[in-house]
Order: C-alpha cells, then sequence, then structure tokens
C-alpha cells in the first residue's frame, strides 16, 4: 500500500456543523487503487490547508472542496503556496468531464500540482 | 436588473476611428439575462483597462478585445493584476468551444476571475 | 523560409548518452510548413533552456522534452523565466489531442509564450 492523505477543506465539517462525506469517499476510491490514506478535515483556511499538505510524508495527497469561487475558496492558492510545478492538464481533464454532467464545472478552479515528489 | 458594465478594449475604438459593435453586441446579450450593463470604451492599455474594472461597482464585468498574442493585446494581464483568483474553466470552455469555427481560437488568452464578489 | 529553432531539452541526448531523434523530427515537420530551423541540444538545466532561447532571433521557437512532472522537468519554468505572455490553448489543444492516445497526456506541462515577437 502508498500511503496518501486526503485533505477535507470545509469551515462546516470542521466545525463539526456538517459531516465529512467527501474525505471518507475519496479515501475508499484510493484504497481500490492500492493507496493508504489518512484524512483531515481543516477549516477553509490557507494557512491551516498549506500546514496538513506540509506536514504530511504521503506520496499523494487528495484536497477536496475550496475549490469554488466564493471567498472562503482558497485551496488552490493554499496548493500553490507550497507547491513547485503546476499540472495544468488535470484540472482541465476534471472541468472536462465534469461539463458533460454540469455547466457549473467551468467555476471549479480545481489543479494538481507536485511537491517534492508528492503528487497535490 | 443586475447592474453589470462591458469593457471594450481597443485602441481604434477608443481613438473614434472604428465603431465599437462588440460592446453594444455584449450588452444586448446580458440584457436578455437580466443585466443593465454600461458600456465603456478604452484603449488597449493595462492601466486604463484596470482603472476601468476598478472605478465600476458592478456585479458582472465583461471585456472584449485585447485577448490575443500581440504586443498591445494586454486585457488579461490588466485584469489580472487588479483580480484575486483566475478561473481557469471560462477560458478553457470559450476555447473549446470556438476550435469548432477556427483553429485561431488556441490563440485566445481569454480568461475570467474574480475580484471579491465581482465576477470579471 | 522563416527562420525557427528547436531545442531539444535532455540530460542524455546533451551528454550524446542518447540519440536526439525528437530535434531532427521536429526540423523536419517545421521544414514542410516553410520553417528552416536549426536544432541546438541542451540539458534539463532552467539556466541553458533559457539561454537558448535568448540568444535565437527566430521568429518561432519550438522546444522538445521536459515538460513532464520529474524534478529534472524545467523546460516550462525556463521558458516563462524569459516570455513575457502564456498562451494557455496551445498547451489545452496539445493535451486535448493526446488524450485521444493515452490518459498519461494530464501530465504533460506543455505550454506556448510570446518573447517579444517571438513565438516559444
Amino acid at each position: 500500500m502508498i500511503r496518501a492523505r486526503v485533505i477535507t477543506c470545509s469551515d462546516a465539517a470542521s466545525r463539526g456543523t456538517r459531516e465529512d462525506r467527501s474525505g471518507p469517499a475519496v479515501r475508499a476510491m484510493l484504497a481500490e487503487h492500492g493507496y493508504d490514506a489518512d484524512v483531515v478535515i481543516v477549516p477553509d483556511d490557507a494557512d491551516a490547508i498549506a500546514a496538513a499538505i506540509i506536514e504530511s510524508t504521503a506520496r499523494l495527497i487528495v484536497t477536496t472542496g475550496g475549490t469554488g469561487i466564493a471567498p472562503r475558496d482558497v485551496t488552490p492558492e493554499a496548493t500553490m503556496r507550497v507547491c513547485e510545478k503546476i499540472i495544468p492538464g488535470f484540472g482541465e481533464l476534471m472541468r472536462a468531464k465534469s461539463l458533460g454532467k454540469t455547466p457549473m464545472a467551468a467555476l471549479s478552479r480545481a489543479q494538481a500540482a507536485t511537491r517534492g515528489s508528492t503528487l497535490v
């Protein structure tokens, strides 16, 4: 099993006022592909998200939430603060796939990046 | 009606040597979707474009022109100077749609971004 | 004939331990479109790549190699260091075309940019 981390970025989930369903769902998908992931829940705060990325030694980090355009959606900014290389194709592919389901997909600022040998 | 602004970025239109047809066309389209837009014409100058964005209190700002690759095409740079978050999916979608009409669409540097609660 | 330059970015090719087949292949394709290109081979080093871009007076510069996500893949970073405007549509189009052949295309960080009146 390869070690991974799932970071749920959500003010409501971190306060406990909303159940985190994304995190366990992503962990289950990763397990099917041979990844052993821990799940951490952080508020929509760039410092908290960046810290959750830096403190992990996993080879793969998956964030969920915070990629919209609301003022509290800061996951892409937090990710880029601690990563070196943006991989634009991942965001393009996610949006292209999602546009088949909803035109709102164009609003997603989802992206991938590398931090050393870690894919975020 | 929601307030909007259309910014036509064109040296020729701002000098009056070419009629601005894009601006009124965009205003008409916005009107169909419930937006009441003013139209301002500025030269292809980053300071002028940025100022036209900042001075408006509209919820939606649409720029037209200046997204090519000529030296005077500076609309994306001017936009990013005064905005916080790039929304890459809008540019991707506009180019993908336009590629059905012309391969030149790949040259478009069109994009969207947020400035506070304003979509540009 | 329009002057062009092909830059092969590869540690192995620059050491001579691997034959550069990309460079001559790109030069042949450019010749079919009316471009007369020289080919230079540089290591996967941002300074070397940037220098090979700056020293050329060609109207079109094509780089090959170094757009993956390995630590030594620095071609996009080197390109951006000496260029003014990113043209996102080129990378999007290259990835969209390549995705028909391999899902690995999403990992490509290929892109285009302008440096003065030169397309890179």
